[in-house]
């Protein structure tokens, strides 16, 4: 089946390593962004999240990443885990940046 | 300082109970959702997560919920509390939903 | 059928003006945003998109708004038209806002 | 400065050919998709837009395409131009589908 344990790089350079998945499906690990908007220096960042146990091995997941070593931002990624024959595993996902904003009225521009 | 611990309901009538949060801010809870796109009927699925703990009341905080009792989906919400003076607190959302394709052609149209 | 001609504000105040509606579809106006993350003042900008013509008058729609006059940004919109028995039209958008970045590297943050 | 005229392809095979850019920058052309979640086969479909038309050639975009020949869909696109020295242009788009739904209860998952 499925399992994201490891470490998984995106075409941007950030790595991720996921430490443990438990018996349903929780996850733990420690993200390594390449890039920020913010203005602190990067820092390795703790991420929770939670995948299916699909025995194809294609399962969907979802995880956050807490940046608040070095910022008040908090993002999260969803995707797909792709098992290609004769090729190393593939994950699809898209995400969403939360900055911190002031008021209500600003809330429009918080998430890209 | 902000907690999430407690029961949240949206415009949608989908509601959430966040039990508990830890000194870290990961927290842990079930999303009881009044929509679906999947077939099986709904249940109350698992969600996982984690907040800033800022004292002012103003954190961002993501969470993912694992439909897999009835759905092999998955979804991320990010957003921000607001706490306004005399009034119930507010929690902002933006969401993403990734459903299973079946291959990486596919992928394209996985996520809303 | 459905016709965007006329005047929409939506819950931010941003309003907007559907001068025409060709045979085709496409349509031309003016938005008058209330909300900007630009240092220059806002100014009303020139609106380009395109609708169907369904005769149940619930027709998608997207259009696209030119920031020029005060902004190198372009934001995006794209959204379905709601008649409601005895009550005034409500259109539902969803819209995505292009700031200018100097470079690829940059790119992943560009989009909101 | 930029200019979207000309045959544009992505990395799904999907491709567009703007005919013209006017004086204000407002385009007009024909997508041609690669992908689709329609019943009915794909055709050629028009897009509408607006460009900036900044000297540095990095400008930014947006269109619309209006599927009305295969679906009552529309979407939009987002993007920027990347002028790379001694390399062809790129664009970077983002973009959204708005499907038809019947009701303002099922808008929630209208949007991918």
């Amino acid at each position: 089946p499925c399992n994201l344990t490891g470490w998984w790089e995106n075409e941007l350079g950030s790595r991720m390593q996921v430490t443990t998945v438990d018996g349903e499906g929780n996850f733990f690990g420690e993200y390594h962004t390449a890039v920020s908007s913010a203005e602190k220096p990067i820092q390795p960042s703790p991420l929770i999240g939670s995948q299916h146990l699909d025995e194809d091995g294609q399962c969907t997941f979802g995880f956050t990443v807490n940046w608040k070593k070095f910022s008040d931002s908090t993002a999260v990624f969803v995707g797909q885990c792709f098992a290609r024959e004769g090729e190393e595993e593939v994950l699809q996902t898209s995400w969403l940046l939360r900055e911190k904003v002031d008021s209500l009225p600003s809330d429009w521009k918080a998430t890209r």
